[in-house]
């Protein structure tokens, strides 16, 4: 069972408009929301692939209502601690005559200290059927900073971390079997430029391998028994948020079947590149991932 | 009485942050929410100020939800119709380096004709309470286009109307006591760019009287009576939402105690300046309100 842990889950909202005026007042044409967060689209897309999964995290007030009626909607399974707080609400504004789609994130839950024990009891319960598990996204105010460092350090089974800034910077210190930060978010953490470089780096403060997603550019892997990059076929065309969970779903599912690096790699990027094909993070275009399997180009480095 | 009625009653939302990247991804800083919908700004003005109110209009799900336990939480009198959909929520994108605020309204509830009779009946029974309606603000999807005309139509006391669009051209056609538009609406309903004219115009489709709002400029006043201009002493710096909202709650009042037009005229540049002063729609700042009724001037014209 791949276990995904959201501590600061949200209920993804989109407004569609045709333009907006920034500055001025707009009126909203349509309006959709669902469950979200990256532990929920990673869960979403490893289940519809087939595996088994159980998504858990912190939810609370209203917005962490909606957040589990949708999940029960979705079929997935989840076993979330419910806190005081409310659940965030993640904003997206797109744009539909130019594309444009500005992102407001809000912080997310004030946690207490009991509410943090809570659920490390629960993620002591839940990870002794997991295989493997995957810690990602930002942490609600009050979680502490290097909580995923703890997550990782309790858990006996492989874990991915997906995380930015000090989030990443304290969770590698938990020694993660893979991390996937992607060119930006390895660059904040470590100071490097150099894909590589920053790689090592990460390895160096306790991940045992590293995966960097280069958006069209594809994935790069910096692991104990070689480096790899794979790439699409082609450049691709779409919605880019919830590619990087597309690939984490697929790292997931590849250290649960015990594949090799190159595999990881390829089922990684197609999938990736299928999720930027579908609209919304947490689902991909199947037929496009069947596809994508057989073009992806993987050479070692 | 007062009446107010809100059919489109929304959760204010305000996300305060330093400055959005748009096209971007952006973290919110603060996030605040509260009871709107304009009716529900000119009751909490009016309650305020002493006089009572009731507020009534439409509101459903877990957003509706919140409002009605935030007009709780502020001690108003409130009187709503729960329909089936989901009240909407308006935000507002606050940006604190430079003062700029994005609006992005959600359309609201689709109303049914079932729930649109339901408020009729509830209306009927409020209405013979009261001594002053204020129907303000959009509509939901469902509610006629000509509702406002209806509901005027259907009271036997004095009814101030604040529209937009088509709502405001169908509503004054309803005979309302007083219509208070701004020079931009006034000049999108009627196609006169001169406020006199603009003002005769509606007159001419049926409205009494009408109040026009020149934002920093004060406002025209166009009745049977006369017509009279009133100037705050200095232009004011500050939220202008709910300023109009301000000003219509004076008129209210002022045409619950009779007051002549130039004392209308006065308490409403006074009371809307007052709510420039103030951070949030539905509230103003006493102290400058004072002072200002002593400041306004009031000419004929």
């Amino acid at each position: 069972m791949i276990l995904t842990v959201t501590l600061n889950a949200a209920l993804d909202v989109t407004y569609e408009t045709p333009s907006v005026e920034w500055g001025g007042s707009n009126r909203v044409g349509t309006v959709r929301q669902r469950a979200g967060g990256k532990g929920v689209n990673v869960a979403r897309v490893a289940a519809a692939l087939g595996s088994a999964v159980v998504a858990t995290g912190l939810v609370g007030g209203v917005t962490g209502d909606l957040v589990l009626a949708d999940l029960d909607d979705a079929g997935l399974r989840h076993d979330f601690v419910v806190v005081g707080g409310t659940s965030r609400r993640t904003l997206t504004v797109v744009e539909t005559s130019n594309g444009a789609a500005t992102v407001l994130n809000e912080p997310g839950p004030a946690v207490t200290a009991d509410e943090w024990q809570a659920f490390r009891e629960r993620y002591g319960r839940l990870q002794s059927q997991a295989d493997v598990v995957v810690v990602s996204g930002s942490l609600p105010p009050g979680v502490p900073a290097d909580a995923y460092a703890t997550l990782i350090t309790d858990s006996p089974v492989p874990v991915i971390l997906d995380a930015d800034g000090e989030t990443l910077a304290f969770g590698v210190q938990g020694g993660p079997a893979l991390v996937k930060p992607n060119a930006d978010e390895l660059a904040r953490a470590t100071g490097k430029t150099s894909v590589i470089e920053g790689a090592r780096a990460l390895q160096s403060k306790g991940a045992q391998a590293v995966l960097v997603s280069l958006g069209p550019g594809g994935l790069v892997a910096v692991t104990a028994e070689g480096c790899w990059r794979a790439v699409p076929p082609e450049p691709v065309n779409g919605n880019p948020t919830g590619a990087g969970d597309a690939a984490v779903a697929a790292a997931a599912r590849a250290l649960l079947a015990g594949d090799a690096w190159p595999d990881l790699l390829r089922n990684a990027v197609a999938l990736s590149a299928a999720a930027v094909h579908a609209p919304v993070a947490g689902d991909f275009d199947a037929a496009a991932y069947t596809r994508l399997t057989k073009e992806v180009t993987v050479t070692p480095l």
